[in-house]
């Protein structure tokens, strides 16, 4: 059967996270059920980055194999109109049969915006992640450097993650102030693969270092502890995007979606 | 009785805009509920820029009369816990008595964010509008250039509109693309006032410019008919933000929020 691949935006706010569950309402079960009603025909979808409830995505990538014959954009366009309105398909285009949404996937990108304000966010509300108290960048880059590398990351590591093992290679992390007055920081992580609230966990412990709650080298303490409940709390999903997976060039799948420019700081 | 201004971001999607209805469901009606729940007494407001339903507001300005004597920042965290998520205060400051929320405004600007693209917006859903077709940008700000100046603007005004004059002075019209392939398009208006449904009715017409059903000439013949019926259809809400007034630098007020900075292109 021929293998199509898709890129997935969504705003995650509404939905239970990625992977199907009983309850059909998460992305995977609205996916599946328009891809369905459009092939005329059961799909079923795998994705590169399982994301949380909660957690946007700006481009997901998903392969799945179909007897149907349709024109590239007719699978978005056709797929589209049974989709709620907060997750649209981007692309599709065909892909060789071995190749495979989320083991070819050679890394994956995430973005936390997170707004620094007095006040809180009202249009920006469920779309940013917010903290009245200032932030210091240059610490929190400290900090940032002492977790870059393959490390066990056991510390940021959720109870539930299904993940094989808690070794991880995190290969960046860029802090980068927006806005006049610095208002919106824009943190983005890019790592082979990730664990289970990885991200929002690492946040956390960024934003005391950041507050001056802790020293930048605490973190590596915690790192090295890889005892989850020396870190800071799980920080909300609300200011976090999967930008999506890097495969190689050889696959001519788009790297992202126009989404990633309507985010602050733009890709 | 002191006065007090305050600036109001919201999101617009769920209301009907900022005037108080019998329904109570709007912003004005959101905003006086929750200064009269944190005052303890009744209060009445005041804006500078009454939006249309499903209109958004970066900086809203907005004055009330009150006996009560608290903390400028107690204000604005005080009446934010009685408002919902999507409608925040952002700052509050006292103002001399003669200041006036819209009669001391000596202009006012709107941003509307367009997304072009194949596909539909997701997690930009309500938040931008959105065409499918190509938008050629100089042509769009020839027609722009026509319409700068003090114009009677009856071809591009609502029925409804409560306007005394239908002549109003357009000051600026700036057109930026967005992003590395100009997937989003960013028009800003600055004008004295506006009338009702001027800014959606103006973006119907000029993407009919932009995408080529129309010469930019067009626009000034439409201007000049003064005939409704002769301009393009009003054009979605789901893009436009009301950027705020501009008052004389005396009265000291915040000319923005940060949500500003989150928007695309920056304030």
């Amino acid at each position: 059967m021929p293998r199509i691949a898709l890129g997935l935006s969504y705003r995650g706010g509404a939905y239970q996270g990625w992977q199907s569950q009983p309850g059909g309402k998460t992305v995977q079960d609205h996916l599946e059920s328009a891809l369905a009603r459009f092939a005329d025909e059961p799909i079923r979808t795998l994705c590169a980055g399982r994301t949380d409830a909660g957690v946007h995505a700006v481009n997901q990538v998903v392969h799945f194999d179909t007897t149907r014959e349709r024109e590239d954009f007719s699978w978005v366009r056709g797929t589209n109109r049974f989709l709620p309105m907060d997750v649209a398909v981007q692309w599709c285009v065909p892909v060789i049969d071995h190749f495979h949404a989320r083991n070819s996937a050679r890394a994956r990108r995430y973005v936390y915006v997170l707004r620094v304000s007095a006040a809180r966010p009202a249009i920006d509300h469920g779309l940013v992640g917010w903290t009245f108290r200032p932030l210091a960048i240059e610490p929190m880059r400290e900090a940032a450097a002492l977790l870059i590398g393959e490390h066990d990351f056991s510390a940021f590591r959720a109870a539930a993650c299904q993940a094989l093992s808690p070794v991880k290679h995190l290969r960046e992390i860029t802090i980068t102030p927006l806005g006049s007055q610095g208002q919106y920081l824009r943190f983005e992580f890019e790592a082979v693969a990730f664990l289970h609230h990885m991200v929002r966990n690492l946040m956390g412990s960024l934003m005391a270092v950041g507050s001056g709650t802790r020293e930048p080298g605490w973190i590596g303490e915690v790192l090295r502890s890889r005892d989850r409940s020396l870190a800071a709390p799980t920080f909300t999903p609300d200011g976090l995007y999967f930008l999506g997976p890097r495969y190689d060039a050889e696959h001519g799948l788009p790297t992202s979606s126009p989404a990633a420019e309507w985010l602050p700081g733009g890709v």
